[in-house]
Protein backbone atom coordinates (compact mmCIF):
# COMPACT_ATOMS: atom_id res chain seq x y z
CA UNK A 1 0.00 0.00 0.00
CA UNK A 2 2.64 2.40 0.90
CA UNK A 3 4.29 1.58 -2.49
CA UNK A 4 1.27 2.07 -4.32
CA UNK A 5 0.76 5.46 -2.90
CA UNK A 6 3.76 6.68 -3.63
CA UNK A 7 3.11 5.38 -7.47
CA UNK A 8 0.23 7.41 -7.43
CA UNK A 9 2.19 10.26 -7.10
CA UNK A 10 1.44 10.79 -3.40
CA UNK A 11 4.86 12.22 -2.06
CA UNK A 12 7.20 10.40 0.12
CA UNK A 13 6.36 13.48 3.24
CA UNK A 14 3.02 12.25 3.03
CA UNK A 15 4.12 8.31 3.16
CA UNK A 16 6.54 9.27 6.25
CA UNK A 17 4.03 11.21 8.03
CA UNK A 18 1.54 8.44 7.70
CA UNK A 19 3.53 6.02 8.51
CA UNK A 20 4.81 7.77 11.64
CA UNK A 21 1.85 8.39 12.71
CA UNK A 22 0.77 4.98 12.76
CA UNK A 23 4.11 3.82 14.09
CA UNK A 24 3.35 6.01 17.55
CA UNK A 25 0.96 3.28 18.31
CA UNK A 26 4.06 1.18 18.24
CA UNK A 27 6.36 3.59 20.37
CA UNK A 28 3.39 3.88 22.65
CA UNK A 29 2.94 0.12 23.48
CA UNK A 30 6.88 -0.49 23.72
CA UNK A 31 7.14 2.62 26.39
CA UNK A 32 4.62 1.31 29.10
CA UNK A 33 6.40 2.50 32.34
CA UNK A 34 5.91 0.17 35.18
CA UNK A 35 4.24 1.46 38.41
CA UNK A 36 7.93 1.71 39.93
CA UNK A 37 8.32 4.89 37.70
CA UNK A 38 8.26 8.19 39.15
CA UNK A 39 5.64 10.07 36.85
CA UNK A 40 7.18 12.90 36.28
CA UNK A 41 10.53 10.86 34.71
CA UNK A 42 7.84 8.93 32.76
CA UNK A 43 6.07 12.10 31.92
CA UNK A 44 9.46 13.51 30.54
CA UNK A 45 10.54 10.66 28.91
CA UNK A 46 7.11 10.44 26.79
CA UNK A 47 7.11 14.22 25.82
CA UNK A 48 11.15 14.04 24.87
CA UNK A 49 10.18 10.84 22.56
CA UNK A 50 7.03 12.71 21.00
CA UNK A 51 6.74 14.46 17.51
CA UNK A 52 10.05 13.77 15.77
CA UNK A 53 9.60 12.89 11.98
CA UNK A 54 10.64 9.15 12.58
CA UNK A 55 13.05 9.01 9.85
CA UNK A 56 15.73 6.83 11.31
CA UNK A 57 12.69 4.05 12.45
CA UNK A 58 11.41 4.22 9.13
CA UNK A 59 14.98 3.27 7.42
CA UNK A 60 15.61 0.42 10.04
CA UNK A 61 11.62 -0.39 9.00
CA UNK A 62 11.87 -0.39 5.42
CA UNK A 63 15.66 -1.68 5.25
CA UNK A 64 14.40 -4.93 6.97
CA UNK A 65 11.52 -5.39 4.37
CA UNK A 66 13.70 -5.05 1.94
CA UNK A 67 16.03 -7.79 3.25
CA UNK A 68 12.92 -10.18 3.22
CA UNK A 69 11.53 -9.11 7.40
CA UNK A 70 8.58 -7.53 8.55
CA UNK A 71 7.79 -4.60 10.30
CA UNK A 72 7.38 -6.51 13.43
CA UNK A 73 10.50 -7.92 13.11
CA UNK A 74 12.05 -4.40 13.30
CA UNK A 75 9.70 -2.41 15.40
CA UNK A 76 11.76 -2.99 18.74
CA UNK A 77 14.88 -1.91 17.06
CA UNK A 78 13.56 0.86 15.25
CA UNK A 79 11.57 2.15 18.37
CA UNK A 80 15.04 1.76 19.91
CA UNK A 81 16.71 3.96 17.65
CA UNK A 82 14.20 6.66 17.82
CA UNK A 83 15.12 6.02 21.66
CA UNK A 84 18.52 6.91 20.83
CA UNK A 85 17.76 10.03 19.19
CA UNK A 86 15.49 11.91 21.36
CA UNK A 87 17.96 11.03 24.59
CA UNK A 88 20.78 12.60 22.28
CA UNK A 89 18.31 16.20 21.55
CA UNK A 90 17.59 16.49 25.26
CA UNK A 91 20.93 16.47 25.90
CA UNK A 92 22.18 18.47 23.58
CA UNK A 93 19.71 21.19 24.19
CA UNK A 94 20.92 21.53 27.81
CA UNK A 95 22.16 24.62 29.07
CA UNK A 96 26.10 23.32 29.36
CA UNK A 97 25.66 22.46 25.91
CA UNK A 98 23.52 23.62 23.03
CA UNK A 99 21.15 25.85 25.88
CA UNK A 100 18.30 25.10 23.37
CA UNK A 101 14.45 26.48 24.23
CA UNK A 102 13.01 25.20 21.27
CA UNK A 103 12.38 21.63 20.11
CA UNK A 104 9.82 20.30 17.63
CA UNK A 105 7.97 23.34 18.04
CA UNK A 106 7.82 23.29 22.00
CA UNK A 107 10.10 23.96 25.26
CA UNK A 108 12.78 21.70 25.54
CA UNK A 109 12.90 19.07 28.04
CA UNK A 110 15.00 20.89 30.42
CA UNK A 111 12.33 23.79 29.98
CA UNK A 112 9.37 21.44 30.60
CA UNK A 113 10.80 19.76 33.52
CA UNK A 114 14.24 21.06 34.52
CA UNK A 115 17.65 20.28 34.47
CA UNK A 116 18.28 17.61 36.23
CA UNK A 117 15.14 15.59 35.50
CA UNK A 118 16.22 16.17 31.60
CA UNK A 119 19.45 14.77 32.27
CA UNK A 120 17.54 11.88 34.11
CA UNK A 121 15.12 11.85 31.40
CA UNK A 122 17.88 11.49 28.71
CA UNK A 123 19.72 8.41 30.51
CA UNK A 124 16.27 6.74 30.96
CA UNK A 125 15.60 6.92 27.43
CA UNK A 126 19.43 5.53 26.42
CA UNK A 127 18.58 2.79 28.53
CA UNK A 128 15.35 1.89 27.26
CA UNK A 129 16.97 1.60 24.08
CA UNK A 130 18.59 -1.21 25.02
CA UNK A 131 15.98 -2.99 27.40
CA UNK A 132 13.77 -2.81 24.62
CA UNK A 133 15.47 -5.21 21.79
CA UNK A 134 16.79 -7.04 24.80
CA UNK A 135 13.64 -7.84 25.80
CA UNK A 136 11.63 -7.35 22.58
CA UNK A 137 13.38 -9.42 19.78
CA UNK A 138 12.67 -13.12 20.48
CA UNK A 139 15.99 -13.92 18.83
CA UNK A 140 19.17 -13.90 20.94
CA UNK A 141 21.64 -13.68 17.84
CA UNK A 142 19.52 -10.50 16.85
CA UNK A 143 19.37 -8.99 19.91
CA UNK A 144 23.04 -9.39 20.59
CA UNK A 145 23.72 -7.93 17.15
CA UNK A 146 21.43 -4.89 17.98
CA UNK A 147 22.28 -4.13 21.30
CA UNK A 148 26.55 -4.16 19.89
CA UNK A 149 25.56 -1.80 16.68
CA UNK A 150 23.51 0.38 18.87
CA UNK A 151 25.78 0.77 21.23
CA UNK A 152 28.70 1.58 18.86
CA UNK A 153 26.89 3.95 16.62
CA UNK A 154 25.60 5.45 19.94
CA UNK A 155 28.87 5.65 21.98
CA UNK A 156 32.07 7.55 22.15
CA UNK A 157 33.39 6.09 18.94
CA UNK A 158 29.99 6.96 17.56
CA UNK A 159 27.85 9.70 18.30
CA UNK A 160 28.15 10.77 21.36
CA UNK A 161 32.38 10.99 20.32
CA UNK A 162 30.76 13.60 17.16
CA UNK A 163 28.69 15.39 19.65
CA UNK A 164 31.97 15.86 21.73
CA UNK A 165 34.10 16.99 18.94
CA UNK A 166 31.21 19.22 18.37
CA UNK A 167 31.09 21.03 21.10
CA UNK A 168 34.82 20.96 21.36
CA UNK A 169 35.01 22.93 17.92
CA UNK A 170 33.11 25.89 18.42
CA UNK A 171 34.91 29.25 17.89
CA UNK A 172 37.40 27.62 15.47
CA UNK A 173 37.89 28.74 12.12
CA UNK A 174 35.27 26.86 9.52
CA UNK A 175 37.67 23.75 8.29
CA UNK A 176 35.63 21.45 5.82
CA UNK A 177 37.78 18.13 7.38
CA UNK A 178 37.07 18.88 10.93
CA UNK A 179 33.14 19.39 9.48
CA UNK A 180 33.51 16.66 7.76
CA UNK A 181 34.67 14.65 10.84
CA UNK A 182 31.55 15.89 12.84
CA UNK A 183 29.02 15.40 10.11
CA UNK A 184 30.13 12.04 9.99
CA UNK A 185 30.04 11.15 13.94
CA UNK A 186 27.40 13.25 15.24
CA UNK A 187 24.65 12.36 12.23
CA UNK A 188 25.42 9.97 9.97
CA UNK A 189 26.47 7.43 12.06
CA UNK A 190 23.26 7.26 14.12
CA UNK A 191 21.56 6.46 10.12
CA UNK A 192 24.27 3.90 9.08
CA UNK A 193 23.09 2.30 12.56
CA UNK A 194 19.47 2.31 11.05
CA UNK A 195 20.41 0.63 8.20
CA UNK A 196 22.40 -2.08 9.81
CA UNK A 197 19.80 -2.55 12.59
CA UNK A 198 16.99 -3.36 9.60
CA UNK A 199 19.69 -5.85 8.63
CA UNK A 200 20.22 -7.56 11.38
CA UNK A 201 16.57 -7.58 12.15
CA UNK A 202 16.21 -10.00 8.78
CA UNK A 203 19.10 -11.78 9.40
CA UNK A 204 20.43 -10.18 6.03
CA UNK A 205 23.44 -11.45 3.73
CA UNK A 206 26.36 -9.73 3.86
CA UNK A 207 26.14 -7.59 0.67
CA UNK A 208 22.70 -5.98 1.87
CA UNK A 209 23.95 -5.33 5.29
CA UNK A 210 26.83 -3.43 3.42
CA UNK A 211 24.43 -1.91 1.03
CA UNK A 212 22.46 -0.63 3.89
CA UNK A 213 25.21 1.21 5.60
CA UNK A 214 26.18 2.79 2.70
CA UNK A 215 23.02 4.03 2.07
CA UNK A 216 22.89 5.27 5.89
CA UNK A 217 25.94 6.82 5.66
CA UNK A 218 25.03 8.83 2.51
CA UNK A 219 21.59 9.66 3.64
CA UNK A 220 22.67 11.08 7.11
CA UNK A 221 25.58 13.30 5.14
CA UNK A 222 23.44 14.87 3.38
CA UNK A 223 20.99 14.93 5.88
CA UNK A 224 23.24 16.93 8.16
CA UNK A 225 24.38 19.29 5.09
CA UNK A 226 20.55 20.08 4.73
CA UNK A 227 20.35 20.97 8.19
CA UNK A 228 23.27 23.21 8.06
CA UNK A 229 21.79 24.88 5.21
CA UNK A 230 18.10 25.33 6.90
CA UNK A 231 20.08 26.97 9.49
CA UNK A 232 20.99 29.26 7.47
CA UNK A 233 18.04 29.79 5.07
CA UNK A 234 15.04 28.80 7.03
CA UNK A 235 12.74 30.38 9.61
CA UNK A 236 12.33 29.43 13.05
CA UNK A 237 8.59 28.53 12.36
CA UNK A 238 9.19 26.17 9.73
CA UNK A 239 11.82 24.62 11.99
CA UNK A 240 10.52 24.13 15.28
CA UNK A 241 13.11 25.19 16.95
CA UNK A 242 16.00 28.39 16.69
CA UNK A 243 17.79 29.37 13.39
CA UNK A 244 20.71 31.14 12.77
CA UNK A 245 22.27 29.26 15.95
CA UNK A 246 25.13 27.64 14.59
CA UNK A 247 26.91 30.79 13.79
CA UNK A 248 25.96 32.75 16.69
CA UNK A 249 27.45 29.49 18.86
CA UNK A 250 30.78 29.24 16.40
CA UNK A 251 29.50 25.80 15.53
CA UNK A 252 31.37 24.03 12.81
CA UNK A 253 29.16 23.68 9.37
CA UNK A 254 28.59 23.17 6.23
CA UNK A 255 28.06 26.63 4.63
CA UNK A 256 30.48 28.21 6.79
CA UNK A 257 33.09 26.03 5.40
CA UNK A 258 32.57 25.85 1.54
CA UNK A 259 29.65 28.10 1.23
CA UNK A 260 25.96 27.48 0.12
CA UNK A 261 26.56 26.49 -3.20
CA UNK A 262 29.00 24.52 -2.75
CA UNK A 263 27.21 22.81 0.49
CA UNK A 264 23.70 22.28 -2.03
CA UNK A 265 26.13 20.58 -4.81
CA UNK A 266 28.03 18.67 -1.59
CA UNK A 267 24.53 17.57 -0.22
CA UNK A 268 22.90 16.47 -3.86
CA UNK A 269 26.47 14.24 -4.24
CA UNK A 270 25.61 12.39 -0.91
CA UNK A 271 21.84 11.58 -2.38
CA UNK A 272 23.02 10.64 -5.57
CA UNK A 273 25.83 8.10 -3.55
CA UNK A 274 22.82 7.13 -1.22
CA UNK A 275 20.31 6.14 -4.21
CA UNK A 276 23.30 4.34 -5.85
CA UNK A 277 23.87 2.14 -2.78
CA UNK A 278 20.24 1.16 -3.09
CA UNK A 279 20.55 -0.31 -6.46
CA UNK A 280 21.03 -4.13 -4.77
CA UNK A 281 17.40 -3.65 -3.95
CA UNK A 282 16.09 -3.61 -7.11
CA UNK A 283 12.63 -1.09 -7.66
CA UNK A 284 11.02 -2.07 -4.16
CA UNK A 285 13.40 0.42 -2.92
CA UNK A 286 11.79 3.86 -4.53
CA UNK A 287 10.23 5.08 -1.12
CA UNK A 288 14.20 5.21 0.30
CA UNK A 289 14.77 6.61 -3.15
CA UNK A 290 12.10 9.42 -2.60
CA UNK A 291 13.17 10.25 1.12
CA UNK A 292 16.92 10.90 0.11
CA UNK A 293 15.73 13.12 -2.55
CA UNK A 294 13.80 14.83 -0.05
CA UNK A 295 16.13 15.12 2.27
CA UNK A 296 17.89 17.88 0.46
CA UNK A 297 14.66 19.86 -0.97
CA UNK A 298 12.85 19.48 2.75
CA UNK A 299 11.84 23.00 4.23
CA UNK A 300 12.16 22.08 7.87
CA UNK B 1 43.69 -18.54 47.38
CA UNK B 2 41.59 -15.76 48.18
CA UNK B 3 39.01 -17.92 50.40
CA UNK B 4 42.49 -19.41 52.04
CA UNK B 5 43.92 -15.58 52.53
CA UNK B 6 40.05 -14.66 54.56
CA UNK B 7 40.57 -17.84 56.83
CA UNK B 8 44.16 -17.23 57.39
CA UNK B 9 42.70 -13.91 58.92
CA UNK B 10 43.68 -11.27 56.38
CA UNK B 11 39.99 -8.77 56.25
CA UNK B 12 37.80 -8.60 53.34
CA UNK B 13 38.81 -5.11 52.72
CA UNK B 14 42.09 -6.31 51.79
CA UNK B 15 41.30 -9.26 49.92
CA UNK B 16 38.78 -6.58 48.43
CA UNK B 17 42.06 -3.92 47.55
CA UNK B 18 43.83 -6.64 46.26
CA UNK B 19 41.04 -8.23 44.07
CA UNK B 20 40.00 -4.47 42.29
CA UNK B 21 44.20 -4.05 42.03
CA UNK B 22 43.76 -7.00 39.88
CA UNK B 23 40.67 -5.96 38.50
CA UNK B 24 41.72 -2.45 37.06
CA UNK B 25 43.59 -4.37 34.22
CA UNK B 26 40.41 -6.35 33.01
CA UNK B 27 38.78 -2.64 32.94
CA UNK B 28 41.42 -1.48 31.35
CA UNK B 29 41.61 -3.70 28.64
CA UNK B 30 37.73 -3.66 27.85
CA UNK B 31 38.23 0.19 27.72
CA UNK B 32 40.35 0.79 24.75
CA UNK B 33 38.75 3.97 22.75
CA UNK B 34 39.37 3.24 18.87
CA UNK B 35 41.22 6.37 16.88
CA UNK B 36 37.71 7.61 16.09
CA UNK B 37 37.10 8.80 20.09
CA UNK B 38 38.06 12.60 20.75
CA UNK B 39 40.73 12.30 23.21
CA UNK B 40 39.03 14.85 25.86
CA UNK B 41 36.10 12.15 26.07
CA UNK B 42 38.19 8.96 26.13
CA UNK B 43 40.18 10.71 29.02
CA UNK B 44 37.12 11.90 30.95
CA UNK B 45 35.49 8.01 30.74
CA UNK B 46 38.56 6.46 32.04
CA UNK B 47 39.22 9.26 34.75
CA UNK B 48 35.61 8.47 35.83
CA UNK B 49 35.57 4.69 36.04
CA UNK B 50 39.22 4.97 38.20
CA UNK B 51 39.58 4.82 41.76
CA UNK B 52 36.40 2.95 42.91
CA UNK B 53 36.27 -0.52 45.56
CA UNK B 54 34.81 -2.38 42.86
CA UNK B 55 32.44 -3.94 45.65
CA UNK B 56 29.88 -4.65 42.42
CA UNK B 57 32.16 -6.25 40.17
CA UNK B 58 33.35 -7.98 42.92
CA UNK B 59 29.52 -9.57 43.74
CA UNK B 60 29.27 -10.35 40.25
CA UNK B 61 32.53 -12.33 39.74
CA UNK B 62 32.02 -14.21 42.61
CA UNK B 63 28.08 -15.02 42.32
CA UNK B 64 29.38 -15.92 38.67
CA UNK B 65 31.85 -18.41 40.14
CA UNK B 66 29.52 -19.64 43.09
CA UNK B 67 27.13 -20.79 40.43
CA UNK B 68 29.73 -22.95 38.91
CA UNK B 69 31.04 -19.79 36.39
CA UNK B 70 34.64 -18.58 36.11
CA UNK B 71 36.22 -15.05 36.66
CA UNK B 72 36.82 -14.88 32.73
CA UNK B 73 32.99 -14.93 32.05
CA UNK B 74 32.32 -12.50 34.49
CA UNK B 75 34.74 -10.17 33.55
CA UNK B 76 32.54 -8.02 30.62
CA UNK B 77 28.97 -8.27 33.11
CA UNK B 78 31.72 -7.21 35.74
CA UNK B 79 33.01 -4.23 33.60
CA UNK B 80 29.91 -3.18 32.34
CA UNK B 81 28.01 -2.73 35.96
CA UNK B 82 31.28 -0.44 36.92
CA UNK B 83 30.83 1.64 33.47
CA UNK B 84 27.11 1.99 34.83
CA UNK B 85 28.11 2.92 38.07
CA UNK B 86 30.82 5.33 37.33
CA UNK B 87 28.12 7.12 34.61
CA UNK B 88 25.75 6.88 37.56
CA UNK B 89 28.42 9.56 39.88
CA UNK B 90 29.43 11.65 37.15
CA UNK B 91 25.95 12.65 35.74
CA UNK B 92 24.67 12.82 39.95
CA UNK B 93 27.49 14.96 40.42
CA UNK B 94 26.87 17.60 37.96
CA UNK B 95 25.82 21.25 38.79
CA UNK B 96 22.20 20.42 37.96
CA UNK B 97 21.98 17.08 40.15
CA UNK B 98 23.93 16.96 43.49
CA UNK B 99 26.58 19.70 43.03
CA UNK B 100 29.37 17.62 44.33
CA UNK B 101 33.06 19.22 43.26
CA UNK B 102 35.07 16.10 45.07
CA UNK B 103 34.78 12.13 44.33
CA UNK B 104 36.82 9.22 45.41
CA UNK B 105 39.34 11.88 46.64
CA UNK B 106 39.56 13.73 43.37
CA UNK B 107 38.03 16.48 41.38
CA UNK B 108 34.54 15.52 39.90
CA UNK B 109 34.41 14.85 36.25
CA UNK B 110 32.62 18.02 35.17
CA UNK B 111 35.23 20.21 37.51
CA UNK B 112 38.18 18.25 35.63
CA UNK B 113 36.37 18.19 31.99
CA UNK B 114 33.71 20.67 32.15
CA UNK B 115 30.22 20.12 32.52
CA UNK B 116 29.15 19.45 28.78
CA UNK B 117 32.19 16.54 29.03
CA UNK B 118 30.98 15.53 31.97
CA UNK B 119 27.31 15.03 30.47
CA UNK B 120 28.75 13.56 27.41
CA UNK B 121 31.65 10.82 29.54
CA UNK B 122 28.25 9.69 31.15
CA UNK B 123 26.42 8.82 28.53
CA UNK B 124 29.70 7.24 26.67
CA UNK B 125 29.91 4.82 29.95
CA UNK B 126 26.37 4.06 29.98
CA UNK B 127 26.67 3.27 25.98
CA UNK B 128 29.81 0.92 26.66
CA UNK B 129 27.93 -0.98 29.78
CA UNK B 130 26.33 -2.72 27.07
CA UNK B 131 28.90 -2.57 23.80
CA UNK B 132 31.27 -4.34 26.42
CA UNK B 133 28.95 -7.24 27.22
CA UNK B 134 26.91 -7.14 23.71
CA UNK B 135 30.85 -7.77 22.23
CA UNK B 136 32.53 -9.33 25.03
CA UNK B 137 30.06 -12.40 26.00
CA UNK B 138 29.83 -14.93 23.21
CA UNK B 139 26.86 -16.72 23.84
CA UNK B 140 24.00 -14.79 22.66
CA UNK B 141 21.26 -16.20 25.14
CA UNK B 142 23.72 -14.83 27.98
CA UNK B 143 24.08 -11.45 26.29
CA UNK B 144 20.11 -11.12 25.89
CA UNK B 145 19.48 -12.03 29.69
CA UNK B 146 22.45 -10.03 30.74
CA UNK B 147 21.80 -7.03 28.91
CA UNK B 148 18.01 -6.87 29.89
CA UNK B 149 19.27 -7.16 33.45
CA UNK B 150 21.17 -4.10 33.20
CA UNK B 151 18.81 -1.88 31.28
CA UNK B 152 16.45 -2.39 33.61
CA UNK B 153 18.38 -2.11 36.65
CA UNK B 154 19.43 0.91 35.09
CA UNK B 155 16.50 2.57 33.78
CA UNK B 156 13.14 4.01 34.83
CA UNK B 157 12.45 1.58 36.90
CA UNK B 158 15.76 1.15 38.67
CA UNK B 159 18.57 3.31 39.76
CA UNK B 160 17.77 6.71 37.33
CA UNK B 161 13.96 6.29 38.70
CA UNK B 162 15.81 5.88 42.62
CA UNK B 163 17.65 9.41 41.73
CA UNK B 164 14.60 10.71 40.13
CA UNK B 165 12.78 9.96 43.23
CA UNK B 166 15.85 11.58 45.27
CA UNK B 167 15.98 14.56 43.47
CA UNK B 168 12.51 15.19 43.74
CA UNK B 169 12.24 14.94 47.64
CA UNK B 170 14.23 17.24 48.38
CA UNK B 171 13.47 19.61 51.41
CA UNK B 172 10.69 17.54 51.80
CA UNK B 173 10.11 16.34 55.56
CA UNK B 174 12.11 12.67 56.05
CA UNK B 175 9.73 10.18 55.70
CA UNK B 176 10.91 6.33 56.24
CA UNK B 177 9.02 5.00 53.25
CA UNK B 178 10.39 7.46 51.51
CA UNK B 179 13.88 6.73 52.21
CA UNK B 180 13.35 3.13 51.59
CA UNK B 181 11.66 3.79 48.00
CA UNK B 182 14.82 5.77 47.39
CA UNK B 183 17.24 3.31 48.60
CA UNK B 184 15.74 0.35 47.34
CA UNK B 185 15.90 1.89 43.73
CA UNK B 186 18.93 4.00 43.56
CA UNK B 187 21.30 2.05 45.16
CA UNK B 188 20.30 -1.63 46.33
CA UNK B 189 18.70 -2.00 42.87
CA UNK B 190 22.19 -2.21 41.40
CA UNK B 191 23.13 -4.50 43.30
CA UNK B 192 20.38 -6.81 42.87
CA UNK B 193 21.77 -6.14 39.40
CA UNK B 194 25.38 -7.65 40.23
CA UNK B 195 23.79 -10.48 41.70
CA UNK B 196 21.83 -11.62 39.11
CA UNK B 197 24.63 -10.92 36.16
CA UNK B 198 26.84 -13.25 37.97
CA UNK B 199 23.77 -15.90 37.87
CA UNK B 200 23.25 -15.35 34.18
CA UNK B 201 26.87 -15.66 33.01
CA UNK B 202 27.35 -18.97 35.08
CA UNK B 203 24.10 -20.16 33.31
CA UNK B 204 22.67 -20.53 37.20
CA UNK B 205 19.37 -22.00 38.30
CA UNK B 206 16.10 -20.56 39.11
CA UNK B 207 17.16 -20.97 42.82
CA UNK B 208 20.54 -19.61 42.84
CA UNK B 209 19.70 -16.52 40.40
CA UNK B 210 17.00 -15.67 43.23
CA UNK B 211 19.53 -16.09 45.99
CA UNK B 212 21.82 -14.02 44.50
CA UNK B 213 18.55 -11.20 44.01
CA UNK B 214 18.45 -11.25 47.56
CA UNK B 215 21.68 -11.33 48.27
CA UNK B 216 22.13 -8.26 47.12
CA UNK B 217 19.14 -6.47 47.84
CA UNK B 218 19.64 -6.25 51.42
CA UNK B 219 23.34 -5.60 50.59
CA UNK B 220 22.33 -2.74 48.91
CA UNK B 221 19.99 -1.57 51.48
CA UNK B 222 22.55 -1.89 53.99
CA UNK B 223 25.49 -0.29 52.34
CA UNK B 224 23.37 3.00 51.62
CA UNK B 225 21.75 3.09 55.30
CA UNK B 226 25.66 3.07 55.93
CA UNK B 227 26.61 5.57 53.71
CA UNK B 228 23.75 7.66 55.17
CA UNK B 229 25.07 7.54 58.47
CA UNK B 230 29.19 8.09 57.35
CA UNK B 231 27.53 11.72 55.91
CA UNK B 232 26.50 12.67 59.15
CA UNK B 233 29.15 10.91 60.92
CA UNK B 234 32.70 10.65 58.49
CA UNK B 235 34.74 13.05 57.91
CA UNK B 236 35.67 14.16 54.22
CA UNK B 237 39.26 12.93 54.59
CA UNK B 238 38.43 9.49 55.06
CA UNK B 239 35.19 9.20 52.40
CA UNK B 240 37.00 11.09 49.38
CA UNK B 241 33.95 13.39 49.00
CA UNK B 242 32.32 15.94 51.10
CA UNK B 243 29.99 14.98 54.16
CA UNK B 244 27.22 16.48 56.04
CA UNK B 245 26.06 17.43 52.21
CA UNK B 246 22.40 15.42 52.75
CA UNK B 247 21.25 17.44 55.61
CA UNK B 248 22.16 20.47 53.72
CA UNK B 249 20.45 19.54 50.73
CA UNK B 250 17.31 18.41 52.41
CA UNK B 251 18.05 15.12 51.38
CA UNK B 252 15.68 11.89 52.75
CA UNK B 253 17.97 10.01 54.87
CA UNK B 254 17.77 6.61 57.12
CA UNK B 255 19.33 8.48 59.76
CA UNK B 256 17.04 11.81 59.22
CA UNK B 257 13.70 9.54 59.28
CA UNK B 258 14.86 7.16 62.16
CA UNK B 259 17.71 8.55 63.75
CA UNK B 260 21.39 7.17 64.14
CA UNK B 261 20.79 4.39 66.21
CA UNK B 262 17.55 2.97 64.69
CA UNK B 263 19.40 3.41 61.30
CA UNK B 264 22.51 1.09 62.58
CA UNK B 265 19.84 -1.49 63.72
CA UNK B 266 18.15 -1.29 60.23
CA UNK B 267 21.33 -1.34 58.76
CA UNK B 268 22.70 -4.88 60.62
CA UNK B 269 19.27 -6.39 60.20
CA UNK B 270 19.71 -6.02 56.21
CA UNK B 271 23.26 -7.69 56.84
CA UNK B 272 21.12 -10.64 58.34
CA UNK B 273 19.42 -10.83 55.66
CA UNK B 274 21.90 -10.36 53.37
CA UNK B 275 24.26 -13.27 54.77
CA UNK B 276 20.82 -15.56 55.20
CA UNK B 277 20.44 -15.31 51.39
CA UNK B 278 23.49 -16.82 50.82
CA UNK B 279 22.89 -20.00 52.60
CA UNK B 280 22.30 -21.96 48.96
CA UNK B 281 26.08 -21.53 48.43
CA UNK B 282 27.54 -23.01 51.28
CA UNK B 283 30.95 -22.26 52.92
CA UNK B 284 32.20 -21.41 49.73
CA UNK B 285 30.55 -17.49 50.32
CA UNK B 286 32.57 -16.88 53.44
CA UNK B 287 33.93 -13.53 51.39
CA UNK B 288 30.40 -12.62 50.16
CA UNK B 289 29.68 -13.18 54.08
CA UNK B 290 32.19 -11.22 55.48
CA UNK B 291 31.57 -8.06 52.76
CA UNK B 292 28.51 -8.04 53.97
CA UNK B 293 29.41 -7.48 57.82
CA UNK B 294 32.38 -5.46 56.21
CA UNK B 295 29.73 -2.37 54.63
CA UNK B 296 28.07 -1.23 58.43
CA UNK B 297 31.97 -1.16 60.00
CA UNK B 298 33.21 0.58 56.83
CA UNK B 299 34.98 4.00 57.46
CA UNK B 300 34.43 5.08 53.96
Amino acid sequence: MRRAATANGIGIMDVLASWARDFESVIDSMLVPDPAVPPVLSEAVRYSVQGGKRVRAFIVTRICELCGGTAEMAAPAAVALECVHAFSLVHDDLPAMDDDDLRRGRPTCHKAFGEAEAILAGDALLALAFEIPATGIVEPAVVKAVVAELAKGTGWAGMIGGQTTDIQSEAQPPELGLVQRIHRYKTARLFVTAGRLGAYCARAEEAQLAAASAYGQHLGLAFQIADDLLDVTGSAEQMGKAVAKDAEAGKQTYPGAVGIEASRAAARDEVRKAIQALEIFGPAAEDLRQLANYIVERRH
